[in-house]
């Protein structure tokens, strides 16, 4: 079944303790490469039918409306999934 | 600065309640396109320097150890941020 993936980001300037809790077990762990980390969330929004452009702006007013909080929170992408393209 | 994304989904089998919130939430606002929502995790892991062959390495075996639990959730993808290719 074709998929839209919404990643929705907490603003850069928001603080992020999951992603700072991350960050903090990493090193501890032996991963040394990474500066930083933020923690976001993915949707996976099921489509039945095709995946047409009012499908996708859709997904884009349902992103913005109902899977992210603007006030804390970024869209950073609404696409079709890969294997579905 | 280069960056490592990671997405972690919930086993399919795994019930998603945070998912099913959302697909519930959707037609009562007038979305009626989507059959059914999965919930995930999305990471962004900020790079020192280039991301080499060892910097994905070490972000795949992050992934499966720390940023997801193996158990009830699956590691979908670890990819370089588009902007940083």
């Amino acid at each position: 079944m074709a998929r839209v993936i919404v990643d929705v980001m907490p603003k850069p300037e928001i603080l992020d303790p999951q992603g700072k809790a991350v960050a903090g077990a990493l090193p501890r762990l032996g991963f040394t490469q990474f500066a930083s980390v933020r923690q976001g969330k993915r949707f996976e929004l099921e489509v039945t039918g095709e995946i047409t452009d009012e499908v996708l702006l859709a997904a884009r007013q349902a992103a913005a409306q109902v899977l992210s909080n603007p006030i804390i929170e970024d869209v950073v992408a609404v696409t079709i999934a890969e294997d579905d393209k």
